[in-house]
């Protein structure tokens, strides 16, 4: 049977036109031109307000090509804080692990029980060892998670997380991003920020869950560090954990590892209120040529998360002083958590 | 002037078709087929032979979706070495910036002349400072680039390279990247692989010219690093490099490091023969459950660049022991530098 020369003729055009549609699609989706032509809220978990104007107008002034103050993309670095700025730190969630650990230590050597920190862990759960140790946690880190090789550690880390419920808020631990911070980070990727967490918290602990819960490869987590040593063990060479604090990242420190290990000053930093641990970071990513923007987190939201202030005021004077965008989880976040509590 | 419904229907057919086909172009473009379609070398400065193959080989049994080794693009990170692995390290150009400061403290307080290193700097200019002073070149490098700003520095080190020339090779220090291995770089790159550097030389010399020379930002290098401290100076809050080495990135530290910036065993390094520095990351990236790929560079080609061995064997002896890739640069690289020598 002969098709007609017309009909084949039809046929090739729809094919080209269906290929090229595909292609067509594909493009405008990879260019995030979509979203932008929908005008789809990219922060739909903020209130509308001062706080959702200011950063969407910022992300405007540096990604726009025209404007005045335009960033070029490898330039655009933005570095978040994480207890207490991307999850709740009522308790410390790391301290929870260290417990479990510690707990676990005394299992295979009884003799340990009498011994701190064992003795304290076991007596006084909601020990949160913060005030009155001479230890400071992250030392406590450093013991718990040492004389294993690296991978031995994940494992442990891996399944902590895999089991671990948070003790007020009912959740898993894998659970408890805060959702308004999450989609600030996507929406900062989308405009080719690359996004970084900057923790005192320990640096091998927020690598297991930050792909997972933020998007953020290991690679682009700074942190507290334990030492370690590349060495033979049985022959074999091995990654291993010593019983010792190395790098220490709170407070003016945090800029010096964020010069360590990006080597530039960021465009977009935030933090949270309570402890001052973030106020050199917030100041070292301000004094620079190009415009940046500076968040500071306040927890006063008893009610869906938790209330607490800062002793001596520094972070929000320093706020005042310097023109930082303060959020109030409170007023400003129209949910805190994407999921429902599990009982 | 009316225009035939014919022709009106045409020219809306062409607009179309022209829209969708430039879309479908863009599409292919940013999928890297067009390349692929085409079987364009990517490698042409490699000559063909086992070193070419087994790279090739490699990127295509952990990158191809049905290959039983495929590795998930988040796992697939490269580093190499930076001076001998992929630019010249006769003579070590770090030091040839640390001259140029010394000689230039000297001019601002004459007093230094009588000093060391000042002295040894001005009455030996190929004196290389690498074998019989107590001080280690790294040492140096802090002290020349000490008691000023973060942006100071890198005022400086940018003007080094703004002039610099190579002494031998008569090409300026900005144009001695060896070509074969910026075009491996970029062809893991266009593999999803995240390309790396990891240096025993001074993180902050390397950054100033990592994106331009080798398209890796500098975000993603590691290496020796001087300490730091967020202070305030005349009120103003500066990074202020202090004259103290703080990382000292060579062996078994290599791997240390690797392991505190990236978090990850990379699937891919590149090191070179001379001092056996990069035995310790090379090994670290071969214990691992996902294929690996080692490569050891040889410098055999006193032609076309330097030709010299290390003393005692020990990275070539441990390349046959562990079935590392040798390259000869003489063999393997049909040309080493992409810049035709000045004069």
């Amino acid at each position: 049977m002969r098709i007609s020369e017309e009909k084949r003729k039809n046929f090739y055009k729809i094919t080209t036109l269906f290929v090229l549609t595909i292609g067509f699609i594909s493009y405008l989706f990879s260019q995030n031109l979509v979203a932008q032509a929908l005008k789809i809220d990219p922060l739909p978990s903020w209130n509308q307000g001062m706080t959702k104007t200011s950063i969407i107008e910022f992300v405007n002034r540096v990604t726009i090509k025209d404007s005045p103050e335009f960033v070029p993309k490898e330039d655009r670095i933005a570095v978040f804080d994480h207890d207490g700025t991307l999850w709740p730190e009522e308790p410390f969630i790391q301290m929870m692990f260290v417990k479990e650990r510690l707990k676990s230590m005394v299992k295979t050597d009884v003799s340990l029980r009498e011994k701190q920190p064992f003795k304290t862990v076991l007596e006084d759960s909601k020990h949160d060892f913060d005030s009155d140790e001479k230890e400071t946690t992250m030392n406590l880190f450093a013991f718990a998670s040492a004389r294993m090789t690296e991978n031995q550690y994940k494992t442990e880390a891996k399944a902590f997380f895999a089991q671990g419920i948070h003790p007020t808020l009912n959740l898993p631990y894998t659970k408890v991003a805060y959702q308004p911070m999450v989609e600030l980070m996507e929406y900062l990727r989308n405009n080719d920020f690359q996004t970084w967490i900057c923790s005192k918290g320990a640096i091998d602990f927020i690598r297991i869950i930050s792909q997972e819960m933020y998007g953020i490869p290991p690679q682009q987590v700074i942190g507290s560090s334990t030492t370690k040593e590349f060495i033979k063990n049985d022959g074999k060479s091995v990654m291993w954990r010593k019983d010792e604090l190395d790098l220490f990242s709170d407070q003016l420190m945090k800029p010096v590892y964020i010069d360590l290990f990006i080597g530039k000053q960021p465009l977009f930093v935030a933090g949270n209120v309570r402890s001052e641990g973030d106020i050199g970071m917030l100041t070292f990513s301000q004094m620079q040529d190009n415009p940046s923007f500076q968040l500071l987190i306040n927890h006063d939201d008893e009610q869906r998360e938790f209330a607490y202030s800062e002793p001596g005021n520094g972070s929000l004077n320093a706020a005042q002083k310097n023109s930082w965008q303060v959020v109030s989880m409170k007023n400003d976040w129209k949910l805190i958590f994407n999921s429902k509590r599990m009982f």
